[in-house]
């Protein structure tokens, strides 16, 4: 059983790395996986959309261990949850609920038992001292049960839907990626719907984004458009440039699409 | 078999780390070892120069699989190529060309057989969709030709070889490294036999490069050198400072060399 | 037994994966794992911390292998030291001597058997050529004392301490994490040892740091505080926000603790 890391950890300091050591000291034969670790900084949305749109390209039964965890040290819980197909293993504020609800919870453990801990838990670094030895006792084999007490619910927090009044639609941003298109929460068949045979206008920051299409190469360099992305909704793009830039976008931008 | 892994991803999205879920889905067994991911954003040439200085440090029948594709989802083919020791996975845009030809192509196949591929191809990621499996089938002893149809060639792009006319010669910078030193085009023996016992005055930028110097503490900080680099060409350096940013360089930039 | 690295080689070029195809060449069961490839260019003072605060929490037999070498190519030793637990390979520059010192020296080698390098040597990446090879023999089983001839010392670099004088305490910055806290010389007991009921005032670079903290939600935005971290020091930080950018710190600033 693979184990998955996604975390806001960055590769500068030693902390993945020392996560996997304790990993394979308790199970050798475990098999890391980098989600990433450059989340943004405490950014629990950022987080929960990249392991919602991440986790079922793994193998069944892999685990997902993600460390964004702002409140590290208070009370918040620590979470190990069964779904149909994967085990998730993280704080409970809200960062697995996308992935644990689409798959289907089907036990929510808060983890409890010391016994599965590294001996010394800092207030400070518990991807180390919780979170990474539970996660390589589940993949030894250890059943969830054992780590902690049955709850019945995780904190969720809520996925931004599209709202659409009249003849006006309006999305938002979710994710900017690496290449800085701008990922946002509009499906393909959505936006077909609302538009239908009608001329629009789209704006993002006062600027124009133009048509929709298949693959990158129909635009024109300089143009901004719609593409269905990789992450199954459009994304704003520019060919060869950063859309980031071009719009001056962040996460949680409003996008306006009027018909004509 | 190992799987490396070359692309213009980055590490801040979930680009990578999904490809590997992919090929760990199809083989549980696959070794995973990533190249770089912070190749320049569609940058085929310096692609093609990493995978070339990389490929014989590997496993003989390691699968590299190589995503730097501005050209997604457009008609540009998916190639499989079997050499004399590896394999090469990736589109055809000349990314592949002079590792292939320097290791001896046996058989080139045009990837087509959708078998092969996940069951959804997006038009944006087809990393993920289509050269991530193609991977993982092959490296579980798939034979290429099951993936497609034999074809003769692949797309090529040329090495830039260095000029020499009378007295001056004329290289480029080919790469630039992590510290900021500047990889040049020109083999230490072919400098050698240009300059033999004569003084030279090198140039790069209206900036004056030195000596040839054997290792970085022969030379005194501040005064850019040359010296035969891990790439097996003449590198132009500094002492623990960027040449890059000393140079203003880029790649591409040229190198005067004129023997006096 | 799993393959650790420490290297300053960054991630932009093929440096890194290189010596991991090396590595899987001679052991294709090899087990890799990073700890991080951004050590500070050339600093062998933050890959001494590093590795000091990292291997422990790695599986016992885990063979370190630590590439921050700026005397690359030139007279310094190269070093394979097998301690209580573990081994370490690295240029003999003192990056090695914190955790060598605490895990207790058993033997200690100075690399000298070409029979475990590559074939051809460059000047300037040894990481490739001399260390991941030679890495790669002793996960396979070589013992240490084939690789050249024992010898008794290796170079030291001097831990640096608090200094107490009458009323005041004086520490250092060792390390800024990747979120940018500040991590000092002085431990939790130390501080209160020196502190005991009495006021105080600590300052770094003439800014006040506050309270001793347990963790990172007691604290107020905005205000600096120390917190005992995850390194086992008292670390300075803010509340979501970078102590580093806050206080324009950098490694070896001093923080001056005076009680009133």
């Amino acid at each position: 059983m693979p184990i998955a890391l996604l975390t806001d950890f960055g590769d500068k300091s030693n902390f993945v790395g020392v996560m996997k050591g304790v990993i394979l000291k308790i199970n050798p034969q475990a098999k890391l996986i980098d989600i990433t670790h450059k989340v943004r900084f405490g950014s629990i949305k950022q987080a929960s959309f990249l392991l919602y749109k991440s986790y079922s390209y793994f193998p069944k039964r892999t685990i997902f261990v993600v460390v964004v965890d702002p409140g590290v040290g208070s009370e918040r819980k620590v979470l190990a949850v069964e779904t149909k197909n994967y085990y998730f293993v993280g704080p409970d504020n809200g960062v697995l609920s996308w992935a644990v609800f689409e798959d289907g919870a089907e036990k929510i453990i808060e983890v409890k038992n010391k016994k599965y801990f590294l001996k010394n838990i800092s207030f400070t670094f518990q991807g180390r001292d919780i979170f990474a030895p539970v996660a390589a006792y589940v993949s030894r084999g250890v059943k969830i049960e054992k780590l902690g007490k049955r709850i019945k619910q995780i904190k969720k927090i809520d996925f931004p839907e599209v709202k659409i009044k009249k003849d006006t639609l309006k999305g938002e941003i979710l994710y900017i990626d690496s290449f800085g298109n701008l990922i946002t929460n509009i499906k393909k068949d959505v936006f077909l719907n609302f538009v239908k045979d009608k001329k629009f206008v789209a704006t993002l920051n006062g600027k124009k984004i133009g048509k929709l299409y298949n693959f990158y190469s129909q635009a024109e360099p300089g143009s901004p458009f719609f593409i269905e992305g990789s992450f199954s909704f459009l994304e704003i793009s520019l060919q060869l440039t950063s859309a980031k830039e071009y719009f001056k976008a962040k996460e949680e931008d409003t996008v306006i699409i009027k018909k004509l």
